[in-house]
Parts: C-alpha cells; sequence; structure tokens
C-alpha cells in the first residue's frame, strides 16, 4: 500500500507514525512544504519570547530520525501541487530545485493545516505571522531591534505574542475589532484578563481595526496613529483547502474541507484531519471549525486506524482550550453564554470565586468560574475558567464530566483528589455542582450581574450582606447595607418589595436570600456577587477606541 | 423541628449548615466533644510542622460566628452520653461542669467521626495521635524539645507527620506492618515513594512492628531498639460507633453504622454520616470504610436535605485519595492492583511514565501513572499517579471518567485543556486511554514486570531496545541490546522464540514490538519499561526488617 500524508506537523505525524505501527510493510511518504515536521507548533510563541532558549527543542523530530524510528519518507520543503484523482497520483514539487515529480498512491491524508487570515489592510505586506519554524525566525530576527510592536488580533496567538513581545522589552498593543479580546470568554470572564494584560504593560485598543499599515506604525479606525516597528497579522486562521478544492473535494460552508466520521472526503480514498477539516459540534452536532492542536493529534492518529482497515470513529468537538497569560491560566470548554443566547438555548449560569486550594493552607490563589448548564435538561454546556493554580485543572474535570455526560447538580457528587494543598474538602468543581443543585431545584434562586439593572428598574430593593469594610471599599450604587450576621434581627428595615442580596462571591449571598425568602419575601442572589458584577459592568463600561 | 448534630467537624458541620439553609425555623442544636467544631482536620499535621503557622487559621469557625450567621447552637466541650431513643432525648454532659441535660429531638444526625486504633503495645500511653485540634496542641508541645521520633504506621496521615516533624529537624522513623508503606498503592508505584520518603531522612522499617514503647525508645519485633523522644501511633481509625451502639443502632461487620442510601441507621429518625458509617463501594457495591474528608462533607450535606425533606441519594464510593510527601503528590482512585488479584476480578494494567507538560517547555516533570481496567468491559476500574505538578489533575480526570462511565479506551478521545506549559497535545490521560485501546483491541501486548521472570523462565528473549547509553547505566539482566533504529536491519540477530521488548517507559517498546509483530515473532512489551520494572523489583527485593 501507498499511503501518503500532505502536511508534517500535527495531525500528519500523529497519522504516519500510528499507521507504521499497524502496518510495518506500508509504504508511507510524508510531504510537507515548510523545512520542518513535527515541530513544536503551541511552542512558537514561547521561542520568540526566549522562554523556550533553544530552538533545536522545537524541532521534535527530523526527517532522518523519522526514517529510521518509524520507516518513514519525509520529504520536507516539498509541496503537494496536485491530486490527480484520475491517475491516482500526487504531483510534488522539490521547492529548492523545483524539481516535479509524480507519487503514486492507494490512500492520501489531508492535513495541511489553516493558513494565517491577512487581512486586505495597506501595507499589509510588512505584517508577520506566526505559522511555522520560518515564521518564528522571522519574528526572533524582526523583534531584536524593535521597541514597539502592534498585534492585530487579541485572539490565543495575539496574547500568547503580546505577552513573548513584552517579554523581549517591546511595548506592545494589541488591536481587536471585537469589544473584548479572547471571543471564547464572556464579557465578565474577560474583563480580569484585560486588567491583567494592561497591568503587564500591554495597551488595548479594543472595537478598533487598523486601517492602514505604515512603515513604522499604523493607522486605526479611529484615526489614532500607533508606532509600530514590528506589526503581527494574528487574526485567526482559515483552513488551508487549495488542494482539496483543486482536486474537486467538497467543501463545507465554513469553509473547511468536508468529512465523514471516518475522516473521508467525498473522495473515499483521500481522508483529512486537523485544522482544514469542518468538525462536528458536540452540543447541537452543527459544523464548526476548531483549530485545535490536541483536536488534529486525535484524529490525525484516528485517520490512521481507519487507513489501516480498523475500526475508528470520530467524535463531535467540544473545543476545550487554554492560554496563559502573564501568569494568568484561561481556560474553556464548550459553548459560551453568548452563543446559547445567540442560538436561544435556555439555560442556566453559575459564576463562583473559589479558592485554588483549602485557604488556610499557604499560597491559596482565588480563580474565577463560570458554568454554563442547559435549563432543561441539567446537562452542562460549558465552562471558563479564569485564575492560576488549579484552573486547568477544574476545567479538565468539567470537559471530562461533560464528555460523560455528568449533569451539572451531579457534579456535587464527583470524588476529587483532596488534601489541604491541593483542593479543598468541598472542590470548586463540587461547589459549582451544589450551586447548579440548588437552582434546578428551586432551592434557591439568582440573578445575573446583566440582569440587576433591570431589576432595579422594576422596583426591586438591592442588599448588601456583607461587612461594612467590604461595602466601603466599592459598592453598587443604591445597594442597602445589612451584613449577613445581622439579617435576622433587621429584616424589618428592608423597604416591602422584591430583594436582590449580594455579598462578595456569592455564599453568603445565598445564606441571606434563604432567611429573607423564609421571611416570606422574594429574595435573589446576585450570582457571583460583587465580583461578577464588578467585573461584567467594567467590561461593559470600556469605552471602545475607534 | 428539633435537630440534633452529634459532631461538629465535617460531616456535622456541613449538615448543620446546609439544614439552616432549607429550614430557617428548625432549632439546631450541635453537640462537640471537643474543644472546637468546624476546625481544618485535614490542616493539623501542617501546623505540628509549622507550614500553618497560625492556630487560629485552623479554626474556621467559632460556636459564635455560627451561631450568628446559622443561627446554630453550637455547645463544644459536651458529650452526647446516650441517645434514650424511647423518650427522643440526647442526654449530654459539659465536660468543663459535668452537668448533665437532656434535649429532646425530632431528628438526629450522627457524625462522631473515627478514633485513631491505639494497638496494645505497652507504654502505648506514652504514643501521641492525631485527630483534632488538642491533639495538635500536644503534638506542637511535645515535638518542641524532641530529636527523635517514631511514627507507627505508614499511611497517609502517618507519612503527612513524618513530612512535618522532620521540618521541624525531628529525626523520623515509620514503622509499618505491611512491607511497604501507603497500601492504597502497589509495591511498584510506592517504590519511588519509599525512596523519596529515605531522601528526605526518613527512616523506614517495613514488615515490622513495634513490641514495647519504653520511655525513650521503642523495641521492634526484630530486637532493634530506636530512640524514639516522641512516638506517635498513626495506624489507622475505627468508626466511632460507642453511641450508636449503646443506642442499639444496627453497625456492619466492617464495625461501621450502618445506613440506607437516605443516611438512616435502623432507627429513621437517626441519621448518620462520615468516618463512622460503612459506605458502599462504587466498583463492587460491598460494604467498605472510607474515612475521607470530601466524603463526610459531602455525606453531610446530603443529610441535611434528607432531614429537611428534600430527594437525596448518597452514591457509591470510589475513594480519591491523595498526599503530599516532601514535594511528592501521590494520588489514587478506584481499587489497585492488589484488591483486584485478590478478588479475582479479570483486569487489565498500563503503566506509563509522561511529562506533566510539554517537555520542550522549561519545568515539565516526569509523573508515574498506573491505569487498572476490567478486561471484559473495558472499564476503568483505578488509578495511580506519582509525580509532582499535575499529578492531581490526572487523577481527578480519571476519577471523573469513572463517574461518567467512560470507558479506557475513551479516555483517548477526552478533550482537554492543553498549551505547552499545562499538558501535551497528547495529555497523559489520553495517552493511557491509547494504551488500553491497543490492548483491548490487541493491537499490541503488554507484559508485566512481575510477569517477566516466568516469561523468561518459559523461554522468551529479552530485547533492550533503548540506546547503549541507556542500557549501560542500568539494565535488566540478560536483556539484549539492540536500538529501536535498527531494529528492523537486525531482526536476524534476535534468537528465535517468544520476544519480550522493552524500552525505559514503554514507548519506543511498543513501535518495537509492531516491528516484531509484523515479522512474525511472538513479541510482548513490558508494560512501564525499564522504570516500572526496576520500581517494581526494587520494592520486592525490599528485606522486610523485623
Amino acid at each position: 500500500m501507498d499511503h501518503i500524508i500532505i502536511g508534517g506537523v500535527a495531525g500528519g505525524m500523529s497519522a504516519a507514525t500510528r499507521l507504521r505501527r499497524l502496518d510495518e510493510d506500508a509504504r508511507i511518504t510524508v510531504i510537507e512544504r515548510s523545512g520542518h515536521v513535527s515541530f513544536a507548533n503551541c511552542g512558537l510563541p514561547y521561542h520568540v519570547g526566549g522562554v523556550i532558549e533553544d530552538r533545536e527543542s522545537l524541532l521534535l523530530q527530523t526527517p532522518a530520525s523519522l526514517g529510521r524510528r518509524f520507516g518513514l519518507d519525509v520529504r520536507v520543503g516539498t509541496e503537494a501541487v496536485r491530486i490527480d484523482r484520475e491517475r491516482r497520483v500526487v504531483v510534488v514539487r522539490e521547492l529548492a530545485t523545483g524539481a516535479v515529480s509524480e507519487l503514486p498512491y492507494d490512500q492520501v491524508l489531508l492535513s495541511p493545516g489553516a493558513r494565517p487570515v491577512r487581512p486586505p489592510i495597506p501595507g499589509i505586506e510588512r505584517a508577520l505571522s506566526l505559522r511555522d519554524i520560518e515564521d518564528t525566525d522571522a519574528l526572533v530576527t524582526a523583534s531584536a531591534p524593535a521597541r514597539t510592536a502592534v498585534i492585530i488580533g487579541g485572539g490565543f496567538i495575539g496574547l500568547e505574542l503580546a505577552e513573548n513581545l513584552t517579554r523581549r522589552g517591546i511595548a506592545v498593543t494589541v488591536v481587536e475589532a471585537a469589544d473584548q479580546v479572547m471571543a471564547p470568554l464572556d464579557p465578565e470572564m474577560v474583563a480580569p484578563v484585560q486588567d491583567h494584560l494592561r497591568a503587564n504593560g500591554v495597551a488595548l485598543r479594543l472595537g478598533a481595526s487598523v486601517t492602514a499599515i505604515g512603515p513604522d506604525s499604523v493607522t486605526l479606525s479611529s484615526g489614532e496613529q500607533l508606532e509600530a516597528d514590528l506589526v503581527v497579522a494574528a487574526v485567526g486562521v482559515r483552513p488551508d483547502t487549495r488542494l482539496a478544492e483543486d482536486a474537486g473535494l467538497e467543501t463545507g460552508r465554513l469553509g473547511g474541507i468536508l468529512v465523514d466520521s471516518r475522516f473521508r472526503t467525498s473522495d473515499p480514498r483521500i481522508l483529512a484531519v486537523g485544522d482544514a477539516v469542518e468538525k462536528r459540534d458536540a452540543l447541537d452536532g452543527e459544523q464548526v471549525l476548531v483549530p485545535l492542536a490536541n483536536t488534529a493529534n486525535r484524529q490525525g492518529r484516528m485517520a490512521a486506524d481507519v487507513m489501516a482497515g480498523l475500526s475508528a470513529h470520530d467524535r463531535p468537538v467540544l473545543g476545550t482550550a487554554i492560554v496563559g497569560i502573564f501568569g494568568l491560566r484561561v481556560a474553556t470548554t464548550g459553548w459560551n453564554e453568548k452563543r446559547l443566547v445567540a442560538a436561544g438555548r435556555p439555560h442556566r449560569v453559575v459564576h463562583t470565586h473559589p479558592s485554588s486550594h483549602a485557604t488556610y493552607y499557604p499560597g491559596a490563589e482565588e480563580m474565577s468560574l463560570k458554568l454554563l448548564v442547559d435549563r432543561d435538561t441539567d446537562a452542562i454546556l460549558g465552562a471558563q475558567g479564569v485564575g492560576r493554580e488549579g484552573v486547568d485543572k477544574r476545567i479538565d474535570v468539567i470537559a471530562t464530566a461533560i464528555a460523560g455526560g455528568i449533569t451539572a447538580s451531579a457534579l456535587a457528587d464527583l470524588e476529587l483528589a483532596y488534601a489541604p494543598q491541593f483542593g479543598s474538602a468541598k472542590d470548586p468543581v463540587n461547589l459549582l455542582g451544589y450551586v447548579a443543585g440548588n437552582l434546578r431545584t428551586g432551592v434557591t434562586r439568582s440573578l445575573q450581574w446583566h440582569e440587576l439593572d433591570d431589576a432595579l428598574a422594576a422596583g426591586a430593593v438591592l442588599v448588601d450582606v456583607r461587612t461594612a469594610e467590604e461595602h466601603a471599599a466599592g459598592a453598587i450604587p443604591g445597594a442597602l447595607l445589612v451584613p449577613v450576621d445581622e439579617l435576622r434581627q433587621r429584616l424589618d428595615e428592608i423597604p416591602p418589595g422584591p430583594v436582590v442580596v449580594h455579598c462578595e462571591v456569592g455564599q453568603r449571598g445565598h445564606t441571606a436570600a434563604q432567611v429573607l425568602t423564609h421571611a416570606g419575601r422574594e429574595a435573589r442572589n446576585l450570582d457571583g456577587g460583587y465580583r461578577t458584577w464588578h467585573a461584567g459592568t467594567s467590561a461593559r463600561k470600556l469605552v471602545p477606541v475607534g
């Protein structure tokens, strides 16, 4: 059997090595346009910043090492020009010599990845992008003399580069067309991330676009001119479908290659995986683009199983992701609230601000978690986490719970490893389950930060049940202060009508809401407390520039 | 309604506060024999070691604060003497005054916890134990002048105390009757833990017991005499059932209070939770004792739901646990191999030694994972992890997968948050799934470290496929060195007969086994490689003292 794998990074290389372990006799050829295969894609920004000092450590394998270990014929600097499906050959060209040849195939796997989008801005030629080792080298070279940089795009790669260029002493501005960075997060979750970026010296221009790139500056839609020795375009990626389209393979309306659950394109001899293909969403089964390395790796390995004749079926994707931003860990899984609202899907929301581990053990750090729950079925629809230690753990546990069909309320029952250095006897994930269960069974009612204005306008009384000191340090306008520990004695001070209570993070508010409810009052607890309200309203109050 | 809760720590206090939030009108009285409620049970060893410097931070709540916040009548220093079920009163005695009184009840919740076992050794009066704040104070006082300590028992608390007394400059010896510390771990997983304890100055006496405790030494079964300014008994705990038994409530054959899935004892007006009750095992449904804080907390909260008339049912327990040992994280969930073997349950075993995060990103640390899988159903039966960063995360993910009914092979499909600082594109949990899947589908065959001797005796050839340098640094006796990258060319050097291949951690061995299998050889890969074999055989070779 002749197998040709086009694209030698995450998906392609996972497929090639797996295929060899399943079939010692096959001829397996890997075609890679860039000069390197199997490089550490997700490490590239950190080489730019010098965190990964040694460039060689990005090169996990070489054509020679792959030849020795796996008997692979790996051809770098080689472009797949065309797939001739009739004659079953892939036409390839060596970039250095221009030599063209034909490789016969029984099966082809397309793993070409995605290309950085290059926005049609005058002067865009000067903007660098980050996709491969060559791009990385160019960025390292260009950043050495640079004092200022503008990064167009506030997504994962844009922010990783913002951190790493800052590390090099460069003054970085991120220009983002949306009114927040990191689209996968909801606004109240992203607010502390944006604060943290600014605190670390990164300037943000939100709701702004670049209209022109000059030789040493960029011009924004607002007219503002930003100095920019270096310009990086990181506005997203687009499936690399040239080869597939030229070969007449079907693509979807999102612009990715269409494959079935066994990764077969419209030509069953040609499979495709990774950032180039459209995937099926785990929540609604719709087509989605999820350009993530872990998904590409998994798909590559499964496609090899298919190519070798084993049983293998892809699963719909949740899109669990994480990014480190100046020490902050920001992770998400599933859908966010924006998307649920847009889809009109009835949902419940839970915000918490737990500690990474027992507060009495030194080093505990606060995190913020958000859980999104199906209002009808109690299914977990998504989660977001922002903090430091342990954020990745909680999002991974929730992603696993979603995969296992564990309901939001049942998170309360998970038995997670507890010692005071590592968690709490009631882990943050269990706490999310407690709150979700209370909402589901009607034990308590909550109000979201963005619903407060309407509730107050409709005549609700807002009661701050924190201490006088906390209230003095920052309060929601119009809130009446009645500390929770005095509430039972001071019930008659609360004016008639529905009541919204709040504390700092939501826990005392829960107790207060219960006291009020049992006293015959209609009471709701402000979800996530002052902390979430403050984050949400400060995000909303941001005056977009441009 | 009059609710009396006996025991004011994990389970009892979770119940009391939850009950108040569900029922503002109930009279809730908490009876606690010691001088403190709601103290940080799991933090006690770390106060002894000075990690948690401030004693006050162990006291999460006081009777006064609980009175103010939750309207609880909390009575510390008060013993529940007797439950008179006929007259529905609990007889209590104030320890300071001896004053006896009767408290009427509608419902009682027993959460008395477990008592440290005091082995019947001459001189045991001198041994301290660790259960409450008073014990902690005593240990702090006694350890101040001590230069040497003997800890009887190498379980979680024994080892936490070993670390914390070492921190105080005390020379610690742990005496353990079994031939390993930490019974929940299998021997090859515990070997590095024991090495680490010794490297940190803790002496171990395994397979040894204390026969006598003198005024400044202890005598072991071997005759050895150990200096011991301080002696601690940490040989385990036993459900505190005195009150329950006196009241004629049913107890089980393991010595715990028997309750149904709604925590009701044989008297439906009396509920019980926590370390004092027998639980149902998640794997076989049998009764078990699982004295863990997270379980006690969860049960307490659910028992409050039952007492308040809500729907709530306990779940069987997995017993997920973790302990920190001089920076090492040691975590387990579900059953271990010893228990599966003893129960005759057909299983598969997977050992891996992955990195905590991508190796090309600085700071990656190796961990060891073990997965136990049902041979018939592919269900996950248990897991163990030893390492540093990220061990807790992987065990939590696996515990969640078990709860969600995710099979071992399906761990491969979990979408976990990946960036190079936090994981790998193929996460260690995914890798366990890959190996489990390969074993299940017969793509590969493996051999366990303890099966090697028999295989060799039966005529198998052992091939080390590592590099010559690795081989020279430590090899399995009799292994033939053929590096994996040369294997295809040197197949004819391998003598006839079945082959066992091994590398350092199992990954290259897998590739080598595939090469050999395709060449028509009967080949098995030594699971976990040299690393697991070395750990397992070094554990086995330990000469028990005593």
